[in-house]
């Protein structure tokens, strides 16, 4: 079974190497009579985009996002969005060096297994370009889900060794693009960047944690056995370039509170049922209780770097591989928007799901 | 789109509750020819069977296997295989306080919300019980991953604040099931089943963290993009009752290191290509690399505790539940054997997907 | 992909032999607060069994269907509905005489080059004992298409060179029970059983025509392209043993007329737009448009006979196989149900995809 | 769940309106290394083009497909491979008199009763238009199935009332593209081409009756129960635009036989196990029995016709439907290629389940 397509009410599929003629994708079940904003859709794409700061790759990528199908007269018609961004970066240089060098931590080896036959222009399909077609059908998805009152933000956590404070107040999410960190906690974020230039100066690279919160779901949304709601949020983060792990709610220190200590507990207010903490993070028995959505995502340091590193080649011979050329010292903040369309691609599928569970 | 159905080709899907009159499930993709020991699926269920220690929960269930088509003289005939397990430990009490009240982080408001009909009795279908079918399932899928050369290990790495510490040397991962709390480290096991007993008079519970070592997968299982091979096993981790956490390789910790550090250099070696460390997990580009698959899964304390607790019931009034009954302290080592079955059921899925990768 | 799951949003995933332990299955995705009629599923059950009159087989099945799992206080909850029907009448006899010889036109030969081992006795998995499973689901299929004011009819139509004449008049599809060969025109009726009377004595057998009438459905069910209704119906009925054709509406009849005749033209009606043909059978462009959904299902005369016939065995041998034991002349009466049960597990389907169709 | 994908392990998902910007489509899970034969898609595409002869629409399509992806070095790599063809012949003339019209036999009821706005432009999303993309992923299918040594051809059988004769020997199927009329009888093929013509000239519109024969399956491709090799060929053919009819082997004239004429004996021959007669069709029990795969499928007259006709508008009021532009009197020869083009993604399809039925 081929692995392209992701969801299942609400579902995309995507195609493209990084250096062949166009990504893109096809969008399909999305419900008609959905006013599509397009520019909302460019903007997430353009927070994706490489070459936004001196934090990311310099690489420069257009990134402008065609619709080819399934939107009329400025609504969606119930037909398949089919859509499209050309590859303008393709430079002509000689990638043929990568044709037979297996790069530490990428995938060229795995590819070369699984498939005997490989792009290996830029790491074809397996670079993270592929992920803009994501943040395309996810910001049609959360323009779905807005009609339902949701509302997704995530934002860096932290980088290396510096973490937002806990119990930090007054942090406005709003504001999380504001800095081109993508973290809303001013102090912090003037730190990050100081780690990354640090790195990105030592041709070397951090990882770190996205957070993610996700206000507005009705109780309901969710399958409560294979395709709980957490579970599916889980996978499509750990379907993303570099990640290496997800938790909600509590998550891994949660391990650490005894059950008396752990539990929700539940008390009426006026906007109905609540819990009184959300250790849960807002899924219980894997279908969504009305409270917040909460959870954070590991991604590890990018796996290029400008330092020389030893391989091996497709013969098994030793090799020496030396960094050149454009790299990306920390993926974080170009992770947001990505972490952000596939919260949205899982919600609007389990929201259209949530539509047939019962008479 | 119903969510009672795991994997693509090697597919389970299972029905049943707690209290009705049985669970199980049909097994769909196994390959016709295989050899099935039904003693090992037994062996498997058992390990997962409550009243197994004093350490778990005292109710008593059978928990026998009936297998009711798809094997024929011993051998797998690639027809579905349906199995079935009878409740007999349904207790002609009276369940009818449990269908108004909502006990605190569980799913019987969640499961109101979403279905607005449901069975109480015993959780109905959100009780783990669930997870036996699983067992079954999964312990079919590991004799077919045997003939690979496929084996998995998984074992209670962390119960509360309790771990087994870092850099064990010697650890036995084939004596995980002589400890009554699945720890193969015989000291760190002992300060466990202390700390469980502790939790088990307090009428509390405690979490902890399951680690799993999958060895012998060859190069080229997972697809690449979305339904890459740790993701779909953080998928399978986190649709088993109680899990909020999922990590593969370095997860977390990860994040703190240096993409120079992290990155796992490639070698040559008698066995081929391998990597020298393995941060990765077993996995680059969502694809296996031959080396060592390792993860880890947190589990939150059990939300069942013999307290008094406040809460509310579906008319949204103040009570109080009064903790009765059985409870299980700590599902941990119960749920060794779920943890390995679901992991047995993504690599048998993957391993059937991998035969149509390349001409 | 394993073939033993049928639909989408509403799924029936089947297991089980003709002489193992039990047939049976788990309806999913059923919505919850479905009111289920155990009789009415037992009846269609019954007028699938063997043995009803002398025209069919006399092989006695009890065919009592168990519930397991999924309803609750006489409704659906939304979870997974297991169920299971025992075979009862499992000879001790000796079947290995099947073990070797390929029977014509049966499946013997196919399963043995796909799967290399076979349950061989009574046909194993390829037995049309199999669609006792897929009457129990339709059967709660059409409790929730009711709700939606949706009926369905099949009737036999045509045995071997009998037919009901065209332009009947005056045929009460509801009395089509009333005869024992499921035919609702009495003289018809006759003739066919006189016909099927004449086939059995003489140990042969004879095929036919079911055709079957949706009324209810409203416009908008069904997905244009792939999914088309009458796509997926026709599938849904090839998929029933012995069907050799399907056509819907004006059919492989409607190739000779000219579009100008063929064409349905639409006009306004008391009940909204309407057409006032109806060759599209009640589909246009793969939705329903709110007509009467018409279409034929074409049955070969059954593989059974009781004549030697020539044949060969697994070795390549030649051999004559002699007719022995029970034999169904005609296998159309018994599969009117079978026809009804697989348009209900469609239209369910289509009716739960089409809440999703737009905002 | 969306309906814009077919199959399972090979898998085709579109896209595209009639009169959008382009249509185009992913194939997903074809295996790496196959050589694509970029001409013989070209080809394909070219015998389903209109405006190929005066039998068919002259509206000019360039019908020109780019490939964007999954193709490297002229083989494919596993990954999926996006196409595109653009709409080049998107006239800007005033298509708003179709905004409101209901066109009979048409899906502009159909589909506004299901999304409520829709693309009417040239029947937007239900134009055959589409049909021009599987035609492009039929053709990758088509060179994959030819490395088994599998082959399919397709032929206008019967147009209107004029049949190729029964028991027509020497027909040679290669030169079935020579005659505009895609007939591979050339005495039948000049009347077809006759009565095509009159209905031409008349405004009127002839279906007719497209019959296929392949060639060198091995025994053992498709699924016993649901999945059944004839249903999925049955779904593909009836999910083709005008289609109303499938019958495989002996299909509707069979049920006029008796069981023992019609069973398919077995013989021993020096190609190993066949039958002496194919009125299965090459199917049995749904799997696939070495001999050819013989079926036939019916399309109604097309439903533009270039008469008046009356009809109803968006507001239930009585209009009169002039007919104007361009029409296509018969549509079969342009057929032929896309039945071909749906019996290559189905056996694809089946050929890679097949590699997973047994160890």
């Amino acid at each position: 079974m081929p692995g392209n397509t992701f969801g299942s009410l609400f579902r995309l599929t995507t195609f493209g190497e990084s250096h062949g003629v166009a990504i893109g994708g096809v969008i399909d079940g999305c419900p008609a009579g959905l006013e599509i904003d397009l520019e909302a859709i460019q903007l997430a794409l353009d927070r994706r985009k490489p070459g936004q700061s001196a934090l990311t790759t310099q690489r420069k990528e257009s990134d402008t996002v065609q619709f080819l199908s399934g939107i009329f007269e400025g609504r969606s018609t119930g037909a398949p969005i089919g859509f499209m961004i050309h590859n303008t970066d393709q430079q002509s240089k000689d990638y043929s060096h990568l044709a037979e060098a297996y790069r530490p931590s990428h995938a060229d080896y795995t590819y070369d297994r699984k498939y005997g036959h490989r792009d290996y222009r830029g790491g074809g399909r397996s670079s993270a370009r592929e992920t803009a077609c994501r943040v395309v059908a996810g910001a049609i998805a959360a323009q779905l889900l807005a009609k339902m009152g949701v509302s997704i933000a995530a934002w860096v956590h932290q980088v290396h060794e510096i973490g937002i404070p806990e119990n930090t107040e007054g942090v406005d999410l709003s504001q999380r693009f504001e800095s081109p960190v993508r973290c809303p906690h001013p102090e912090t974020a003037q730190k990050m960047i100081a780690a990354i230039e640090e790195a990105r100066d030592a041709g070397d690279s951090l990882g770190g944690v996205i957070a993610t919160r996700i206000t507005g779901v009705p109780p309901g949304w969710g399958e409560p056995v294979f395709d709980k709601l957490h579970a599916d949020l889980g996978k499509a983060m750990l379907s993303i370039n570099a990640v290496k792990g997800f938790e909600i709610g509590s998550g891994f220190a949660g391990t650490r509170m005894r059950g008396s200590e752990h539990n929700d507990v539940f008390e009426s207010s006026e906007s109905g049922i609540r819990t009184r903490t959300n250790h849960s993070g807002g899924v219980q028995g894997g279908i969504s209780n009305g409270e917040d959505i909460a959870f954070k995502v590991a991604f590890k340091p990018t796996a290029t770097v400008l330092k020389p590193q030893e391989s091996v080649n497709k013969q098994g011979e030793n090799i020496t591989l030396e960094g050149k050329g454009r790299h990306d010292p920390c993926v974080l903040p170009r992770a947001v928007p990505i972490v952000e369309a596939m919260a949205a691609l899982v919600l609007a599928d389990h929201y259209l799901r949530s539509k047939t569970s019962k008479l």
